[in-house]
C-alpha cells in the first residue's frame, strides 16, 4: 500500500479544496465534541445522532433520545446536556440514543459526509484509530473541526498526532500534516501546558470546564471507533476493523 | 499601544473570517512573488503593478513597462520574466515599471486591497518591516499566500519569524500566529533544511529553481517596505517609516 495521501484540512472552510469522495476523513473537535463521542460510543452509547441545528435536536423532543445541544460553549437551556465527556459515563448513556448539535464538531461532520467513510478521532482513541487507518488501503484526511471556521491548535495538535502515528507508513504528506506534526512534536511532552497558550484557554477557563479539557487529553483512554452509518454515529464493528 | 491583535490568516481562502479593513495586512509568498517584490522596490524600481491575470499583463504590451508573468512556477510563453528574484537585480529594473501576474502572490495582493494598509514582507526585509509594523497603532494580519489556496509551509514559517520579532509589544495572538511561531522556531536553525520537506520540494527542484530558493531565505538583504498605493506597489516613504 503506497502513495496513500494523509492530508489535514485545517477548518472546515477549506473541505472544498479536498477530493473527500476517495477519502477516509476523521473528524476532529478536540474541546469538546469528538472527545464526548468517543467516550459515550466507548460507553455503550447505542448510537449518537448529529444534527446541524438546536432546532433540529427539539425536533426528536418527546422521544426517547437523550437531547445534547451546545453552542459557544455552553448548554443550551432547555436541554439534557451538551458537550461534556462527563455527560457521556456508562450510567447516563448506556443503551441510549443521543442526538447531538453543537458549535464546530457536529458542522465539521457534516461537511465531510460525502467522504468515503467518515470517523471520529480524538486523543481517547489516538492509537485504536492511528491502527485502523494504518490497514485500510485509503487516503486519509484529517479535518480539523476549529472555533467557528477559524484554525484552532488542539485539533490541529491531535491531527499532528495521527501523522507521528502514521507517516513512516508510505503516506504522502501535504504541507499542513508536516505542520501539524511538528506543533505535535513541539507540545507532546505536556499537551495540558502547551495548550493553555492558545487564544481561547482563557474563555475556557470562564467557562468553567477546566476538568473536562483535562479530560479530553488523555490519550488511549478508549479503544472504539465511531464511524458513521447513514445519519448517525455507531461504534465501528469488529469485522470492519479487520477489512483491508 | 496595547490590544492590537496579531493575526495569521493561513491562506487566501480564509480572508473573509478577518476585519481586515481595520487592519495592516502584510502579504507574504515566499516562494517567490513577495521576496521578488521586496528585492525589486529595493533595486529601485519605481513601481510594480499586480495584476490578476495574464491577459491583463499582457494588456500593458507596447508600453514602456516590463512584463512579467508566472503561471505554476514558470514564465508565461512572450513574457520579459516571471517572479525569480534574479529577474530584479538592479542593472534590470531600475527607474522601470514592472508589471507582475503570478499563480499566488498576486491574487493575495488583490484579496487584500480593503485593508487599511497592504505592505509586503519577506525574509529579504523581516527586520525593517517588524520594526516598522511595531511602530504602527493598529491590528496586523499577515496573509499567506500559500498555493492555490493551500496551507503551506513557507509562507506560515516567515509568518511565524514576524510573530517572533513582534510579540514581546503587547498583541493579542490568534492560535494560527501562536502555531506559526512554533513552526519558526522548529526551522530557523536551518530554514532550507526544513524546508526541504515540504510537499512541493520536489516540484520545486524540477524547476531548476533552487538557487532562487536559496536567494528567497536570506534574512535581512533589504531594508525597504514595498506599499500599496493605489494600483501599484511603490517603496515606502521614509515619512510614512517614522508615522505614529
Amino acid at each position: 500500500m503506497s502513495d496513500r495521501k494523509l492530508e489535514v484540512c485545517l477548518t472546515p472552510a477549506l473541505l472544498h479544496l479536498y477530493n473527500i469522495r476517495e477519502s477516509i476523513v476523521v473528524v476532529i473537535d478536540i474541546f469538546r465534541a469528538t472527545s464526548s463521542i468517543c467516550y459515550g460510543i466507548e460507553n455503550g452509547v447505542e448510537a449518537i445522532i448529529p444534527v446541524a441545528s438546536v432546532e433540529s435536536c427539539e425536533s426528536y423532543r418527546h422521544t426517547d433520545y437523550l437531547l445534547a445541544a451546545e453552542r459557544n460553549g455552553e448548554v443550551v437551556d432547555g436541554f439534557d446536556f451538551g458537550n461534556s465527556p462527563f455527560a457521556y459515563a456508562s450510567d447516563k448513556v448506556q443503551g441510549k440514543i443521543v442526538v447531538l448539535t453543537t458549535t464546530n464538531g457536529t458542522h465539521a461532520i457534516n461537511e465531510s459526509r460525502e467522504a468515503r467513510k467518515v470517523v471520529i478521532g480524538s486523543f481517547l482513541n489516538l492509537s485504536a484509530l492511528s491502527h485502523w487507518l494504518k490497514s485500510q488501503p485509503h487516503d486519509v484526511l484529517l479535518v480539523c473541526a476549529g472555533w467557528k471556521n477559524n484554525f484552532n491548535l488542539e485539533d490541529t495538535l491531535f491531527a499532528g498526532a495521527v501523522v507521528h502515528q502514521l507517516k513512516d507508513e508510505c503516506y504522502k504528506l501535504d504541507d499542513s500534516a508536516i505542520g501539524a506534526e511538528d506543533l505535535y512534536v513541539a507540545g507532546k511532552h505536556d499537551l495540558n501546558e502547551y495548550l493553555k497558550k492558545t487564544s481561547h484557554s482563557e474563555r475556557l477557563k470562564k467557562l468553567g470546564i477546566e476538568e473536562d479539557i483535562r479530560f479530553c487529553l488523555n490519550v488511549d483512554l478508549t479503544t472504539t471507533i465511531p464511524v458513521l452509518d447513514g445519519d448517525r454515529l455507531v461504534r465501528m464493528e469488529v469485522t470492519e476493523l479487520i477489512e483491508k
